[in-house]
């Protein structure tokens, strides 16, 4: 069952939105055909935000735009398009990433754990993460620091994805390995889109290395960008993430004992 | 805070305990002194056994010479011993792996995810992940293919567990790299360790590469075992361990969403 993931690695100029979206458009452009196209954590407006009313005064002027954007993009080419943004509503803002489809904006996922000064900038998403139809995929999305927590994978699994849609901002890479982990174990391909560029202001000074990356669920590595502007596509077999038997007698879901993990709901 | 751990990464031959008592002993002399000492899993009589019964005739014959074993070394040297061995209790046939400190078996693990035909072999473990005060160190035990599982590694260290020992009989290489996402992750020290040798029985002819680790919680490789007979210790700071910050913002617990993770525990 074949499937065609894209990968959007783009330079992210803080600020420059109209700018930031041409060049995102000339990397779309670059790629033929996919079922899935993924870009990187706050692709339209860049990372570093000075103050939570800075991030608000982004997601008021750029939110309507960016969702735009995405089902523009979905809707022209086809497919679905998962890329992160400011979302502001209601007096709150999130580190947030929606999934465009077919030109229709079907989820919106709010970042659950929030990273450092995101703590500062954004409120903490209150939605558990979901799974949405995306042609003959199942995908979920996780954003960027979610994969320090193995929780947020094994629930979009759990909930049936086959393809874990991750945009992110990375600079370490700690988050490439921990991937190939979350992959294996729930039998799941995963899909870390990074960005390259800097931003520096408001007192911090961030160079984000690439490094995107999209690993099978038997852990290989099927696409690894390098540190400049890139974009790429993967074939993948969905095949692979709908059979969650790791041996003829292992069932990686089925054989998770729920009777013993208590724990983990407790405070 | 300085804690040391070492690690057996013997050559077993299958039913013959005694051979392998003695080359674990000559292994275990090698080294000056340890906190606490891992072996791997079913240390003392190989792993493949031809039937159910079969394993209840091994744990019968050689389970209290297994943990007598145990108590002997870590009674001699001091600290803690972790080896694995076949339980049997109550008509019922385990995968477990004891922990000796200072003489005395202080717990023992049964393995709660059997691989293929350990199902056919042994019974499920029954108990929830527990944690042991092993000298200035919490220990907390986790077996194989429990790797597989992310749900061990994040039961024991919400526990309290700074180190986990994982005795292992590994051929692939996949554990390996989970391992340095469960270090992470939790942020506690792993000792994965693993035998060398093949076991040709039973219509299966499995070789074990060894390749030992002890990943820090900061993902570094601190040991790496050869695919030959070893033995071997790693210094590490166990307020690594203790300080559950990953930034001066993000506490690796604390951050947890235990609100919205209750699909971990949905049947």
């Amino acid at each position: 069952m074949s499937y065609r993931i894209g990968v959007i690695q783009p330079n992210i100029v803080f600020g420059d939105v109209e700018g930031n979206m041409e060049r995102l458009l000339k990397l779309v452009n670059a790629l033929r055909e996919w079922d899935l196209l993924v870009l990187p954590e706050l692709t339209f407006t860049g990372y570093v935000f000075e103050s939570r009313e800075e991030a608000i005064e982004y997601g008021k002027r750029y939110m309507d735009e960016s969702l735009k954007w995405m089902e523009n993009i979905s809707g022209e080419y086809g497919g679905g398009v998962v890329a992160g943004f400011v979302e502001h509503v209601h007096g709150k803002v999130f580190n947030s990433a929606a999934i465009a489809v077919d030109g229709e904006i079907k989820g919106v996922y709010r970042k659950i754990h929030l990273f450092y000064k995101e703590k500062e900038w954004f409120d903490p998403g209150d939605k558990e993460p979901f799974v949405v139809d995306v042609g003959k995929a199942r995908v979920g999305i996780m954003i960027c620091y979610d994969w320090m927590f193995p929780e947020v994978a094994r629930i979009l699994s759990l909930e049936g994805a086959d393809v874990i849609a991750h945009p992110a901002n990375l600079v370490y890479g700690y988050a490439y390995t921990a991937m190939k982990a979350r992959a294996i174990e729930n039998l799941v391909y995963v899909a870390t889109v990074n960005r390259v560029g800097r931003d520096n202001r408001a007192g911090m000074d961030i160079t984000f290395k690439g490094g995107s990356q999209i690993v099978s669920p038997k852990m290989e590595v099927l696409y690894r960008a390098g540190d400049g502007e890139e974009a790429g596509v993967v074939d993948i077999d969905l095949s692979l993430a709908r059979d969650k038997r790791y041996t003829k007698l292992n069932h990686v879901f089925k054989d998770r004992r729920i009777e013993l993990y208590k724990r983990l709901l407790k405070p």
